[in-house]
């Protein structure tokens, strides 16, 4: 078996003052945090379509990255030595998760017959290799977006010849997860939405978005499916509008059309940021319905308005996520995938180490410093006592819903005027940074 | 009496070829398009606070408007001349409509009991002026988020207190406006959302606005206000997050406490464009679920990140709104308030009339085009083709609800390969220009 | 001769009121005004890039885009076709003038000798064409972007061995641009610039981007090319910062290396609302230092974040747009070239003829409008009213570098405080909207 | 005396394991880094506008702190007593700078005269308060944006009594200035710039603002005045747009009117991202010209469009600005300025102190892991090395401006074709990490 990766041994906790940049300095995988191991509370995934099939390309410049594991003419050949070189990084990388669409692992046929075929053949073969390593599928999904029939939508699409095709698609796709143990399954909709309204009929796609979506949840009913079903919010690029602008978006939606208990949300860290929002607000937000599902762990350029998909970083961001996370009970079917791609000069195959071990460092830190935040519990005593008047008298009665506005005029005129605490934003921020 | 505006006569239709500033070039109120008077179907308001309260300060620097309603030392006399001097504006304008915060048009006293007192008496005294000029009120709202005890929210404040000072404050700004007539009562939550979610308890603060919203339809029904209550979306500014983001989330958040049939939404283009969204993006979202209630019609600057409250002078923005809003069935109590200032350094009274001049004239253009476009019928044809695949055969069973994913696999193996049709884009927008 | 357009004749000025979406309602290209014909005025090009070369591809698809010159197996052949369907093109669409890169019209070999021999090759048969048609080259220009090479730059390259190879491709492209007649030669430095600045020698890289420009300017010189040089400035993509952020940045690093009057800006649309500005500022910038030297006249969406590169439609931006380049004396050696590209979902060869008819229907309103407006002359009188104090007086003084500070007080000391005039923002917005 | 701060006593060093939020935990101000004191590296300044006589005010909203010190009656009063307000708040901090416009200290009287008059003594105290503490003027400044007379701009005003008025209170804040010895004086040209093309001699004003800053500089001779002149950068607002948008716009000014060797750059790290740069970047761009004066260490938040001013308190952003300033050199008269307001529902007085001390703990860590990374030289090591090409052979050549585009093809043919290297920024940003 051909090595793709000779110049990497497995990569190992060599703790704080390592200087070897091919060692982790903070993510020790079995070491216990509050009761779980490193790894389990942080499930770790490594994208597939990046860190195995990206090119390097931009819109500006072909690809840059020469894989060895792309040599051969076949394209199932190709397909097959990509997936022993992605469990081999998987392996000597030290993470316990992949995830994948179904036109990365194998590839689209002349056919629709012919794609599912392919499909079902490198299924097998990553099924064996899964039993070999250990390695496990945090999610599958299918892209129904790159091929040129979706240019205008899949389940928006104006054509049902397309909306069929991409159901189909989905079906298989689905039906791989299940092979392969998947623990979630994930709509991305990046071709949901509109170029310009002008000819779009807004209206009817929503509805067909939601048909959509309900046969999905039917199909994974009948083949027994019990994996998540994730929707990932994204506010545009490709499309100039998607409809799964963010997570409070994406809720309404699923409220409007009673399938808000079959769907969680998968949160990326960069479609936060290009939707308005903080990757921590998105967090909140999803959580606060009890719907927060798997994370996309990349991050963005805030100076930049499309999707750079970068490896994270900042321990900041790693503290405010895994601080949301953990207080939401941590992951269940969940993890953190890094959707994220080397920049472009980064060329080497060593970069791909790189990338990854900067970011699960990032993680370990924010896992590490949100869980001491959380125990010393400074912060949630702030915020209880800045709330404690709802806990009785009149501020009780609100929230019991047995206040209405003549009683608080009543209150009103029978208090002193209120006066405004400080929310001690500076003082938090300062808290913060003594944990880091 | 005082006259404000000895300048200026009553602003009269001239046609397309005049070349007084001081008349209409469109806007013909009593000219009859598709049925309708060109008044009755834009239902024009002028936003109190800009235009007879505002300064002309911004953070750096003082106001720099002098308006001769604002000489009086006592604060009552100028809120008398200040009425007096809107009601001579609003006629020599020819404005059907006005719109007022309760602070704007009666000064807040020492207590509660006094700014109450000051508010009942120049209601008063509006009742008057409405009667002498057939002018009426498109909504009233209350400002509860410039006084300091509002500065950490309103419906959403950690302090009980303040959530019942704002609910007494409503009670009466609701009466006020029930006693004036007003056709809507507006929602908008300046600082209901937060600064740093390190100090803020997300969910809680939902649960609270939503006991909020519904004391007030509770005191709506017990005082027999039959207006529409609207909600005005805005994604941030003055806080860094505000919780009606956009129209999708207020929606979202409606359904969730069970309130969609209570409130409509107020679309604010500037508010719109703020939150990474078109202004004909959130007419349609909120058109889409029956919600599209009124408009705030001033725009903003694409290229500043913060509320500028212009006037609207792009006929593109007029059009593209007045198709939505018409095709939508038109305005029922809601209307086009301009709430918009003007610019700084626009510092004469004459500018008063200037803007709101160019406003009107382009709003009706708008109207105008966008009626010819709707009666020749082009743009709706080729939308309505575009999406005809649904109309019948397995399209037809999607849209029923009829299909699953067995049955478009079936589908996709029996037919060919789909094709994507041109979505045609720069044919559509060369045909709305050949409106323009 | 194969025809690549059969189902397009030449597109004919019909005037306003043709319902024919091949036809001109507002472009005739030999009507005169102002003592100049309409095409002379206006300098129209298309760019080969988007317009032959383009695939519709983009970061989440592939190509949607079939067209019939790309099918030949052989890539010289297909270079043929393409320019074969370019002359085609350009003639049936009526344009004068058209632009390219070295790589569009004759592919990259494997060595750079070949390379430079299948430019020779095609730019011989372009000679042929443009004399057959009379079309003509508005400018060329040199891909140093693309390739892999310049992952780190081309003038800004870490590598020497990077730098002189653009330097020698360069060198090519500039003789080809001779060769052809073409009024200028253009620099877009897509990739000068960084990714981060952990890794970059900021102060070096600027030094090697001026030795590098003077070393094209020294060539220019060596081989008689009397064209025009131009900078293309845009802010960021694909690089996250490029040196030629906007046109202050890159007249002020002109000038602080002796080459402002070596180049001319080339200043496109979508690139100056990237970097903050208006189309209408970046064209007054460079005006003002009378370096405007073209346009780049594409369009972009302003609430997305990335180049969109889409065909002009908004008649305000075309009437701005030739209102600062008619002031400036209008075109010399430049023109406008729409660097733009059907949206992705355009799929016929039929979008590309509607693109380039909207464009340069909206332009020719843009030159008929601004031309009135400066005939009329009210806007000018407006402004030099507005700076009439300093025709005279201590005004003039200022002007004329007599004054300072002693003087100024003085004069402070002896005049009443000055009181602002109105600057009648709304009132000119309504002046311009009265000649749409 | 009164004592304004009762609660506060000197904020001292602590160390990291300080729990005290009054006190620092890594700001020791006599600890000695590579030669030279903490605090005169950092040279750390309160800025008295948002400190001293800030409100809590915004747009939406009033004033929400009530400060001791403005309760007096008598505006003069009102100003002594702030004054004495702000020493004991700078020493009890333990600041050696502060920064003041001269309407900051001593309020605006009612005519020119009285202004001067009112300016006067109080600098005669301040002057006083100085030498009894110890605490200098890092610099001063005139408001000349905020009163309505500069509407239209001050240096650039369409009415030349404007453009003098600003010159006398220019000079006088300048003597006022070199009276408390202050090291610098500054303009940030608030109101230099435009609301609209359509109003605007863009050409004229930008001679205007040259004749403007020539005068100062002639005056600075004229009286003795040894410190730094700075121009502070800013893009938009309050005007849309700006005349010194960023570092390299100010610096092609400064070129442009021979004044570079006049004028220094303070770097506002708000303003750099509101003009689309990182504040590393606008650093690196004023250092590469010689030109880093001074800095404004306040920070923006990245998802809003307008000046938060917030405290800083991210210690990346302390980490690459301190890398660039002490690369640079470190600061000779500037020193870092925290022109940061509160959040408006901070309003204790105490979190003036909690602001502080986390912005000055914050720099601290910026300037301890600079040094660090400094010394250990990895970062230099990979960067010199990435450029090492340069040193020797046709790099060298390139450098010395002896190459030419011919020698560059015989070089390139003479070569094998390069193949980029890795930048490597994941394994950069790892290292970052690595000291923080």
């Amino acid at each position: 078996m051909a090595e793709y990766f000779p110049e990497v041994n497995k990569v190992k906790f060599e703790g704080r003052d390592s200087k070897n940049p091919l060692a982790f300095k903070f993510y020790d995988p079995d070491a216990v945090i509050n009761g779980r191991k490193m790894k389990d509370h942080l499930r770790f995934a490594v994208a597939y379509w990046h860190t195995l099939k990206g090119t390097g390309g931009d819109m500006f410049g072909a690809g840059t990255w020469k894989r060895s594991w792309e040599n051969a003419a076949d394209p199932m050949q190709r397909a097959e030595d990509t997936l022993h070189a992605a469990f081999e990084f998987f392996t000597k990388l030290g993470v316990d998760y992949y995830c994948f669409h179904d036109r990365d692992i194998a590839p689209e046929g002349q056919k629709f017959s012919e794609s599912c075929k392919n499909l079902d053949y490198i299924v097998k073969l990553a099924k064996k290799l899964q039993s070999d390593t250990g390695v496990k599928l945090l999610w599958g999904t299918a892209n129904c977006f790159s091929n040129p029939r979706y240019a205008h939508g899949a389940g928006t699409n104006p054509d049902p010849k397309v909306f069929a095709y991409a159901c189909a698609q989905i079906k298989h796709a689905m039906e791989a997860t299940l092979e392969l143990g998947g623990e979630n399954y994930v709509f991305w909709g990046g071709r949901e939405g509109y170029e310009t309204l002008l000819n779009t009929n807004y209206a009817l796609e929503q509805e067909l978005f939601a048909r959509f979506l309900q046969m999905a949840v039917d199909y994974k009913r009948e083949i027994g499916f019990e994996g998540t079903l994730l929707i990932e919010p994204k506010p545009q690029e490709p499309t100039k509008h998607q409809y799964d602008f963010d997570s409070a978006t994406v809720l309404g939606f699923l409220r409007q059309y009673g399938l808000l208990n079959e769907f969680k949300l998968n949160i990326e860290a960069n479609h936060a940021t290009l939707a308005g929002h903080t990757f921590q607000h998105e967090l909140t937000v999803a959580a606060a319905s009890g719907s927060l599902g798997s994370v996309d762990a990349n991050t963005g350029d805030m100076l930049l308005g499309w999707d750079t998909d970068q490896f994270p970083t900042n321990i900041y961001d790693a503290v405010y996520a895994m601080m949301v996370i953990q207080q939401a009970g941590g992951f269940t079917t969940g993890g953190l995938n890094f959707d994220a791609k080397l920049r472009r000069g980064s060329v080497d195959d060593l970069d791909l180490f790189y990338g990854h071990i900067v970011a699960m460092d990032t993680f370990a830190r924010g896992l590490i410093i949100s869980e001491q935040i959380i125990k010393d519990g400074l912060l949630d005593e702030f915020v209880a006592k800045r709330y404690s008047g709802y806990n009785s008298g009149f501020g009780a009665d609100i929230v019991a819903g047995k206040a209405d506005f003549k009683a608080a005029e009543g209150f009103v005129l029978a208090n002193e005027e209120p006066v405004p605490s400080s929310g001690r934003q500076e003082y938090l921020e300062n808290l913060i940074n003594s944990y880091i």
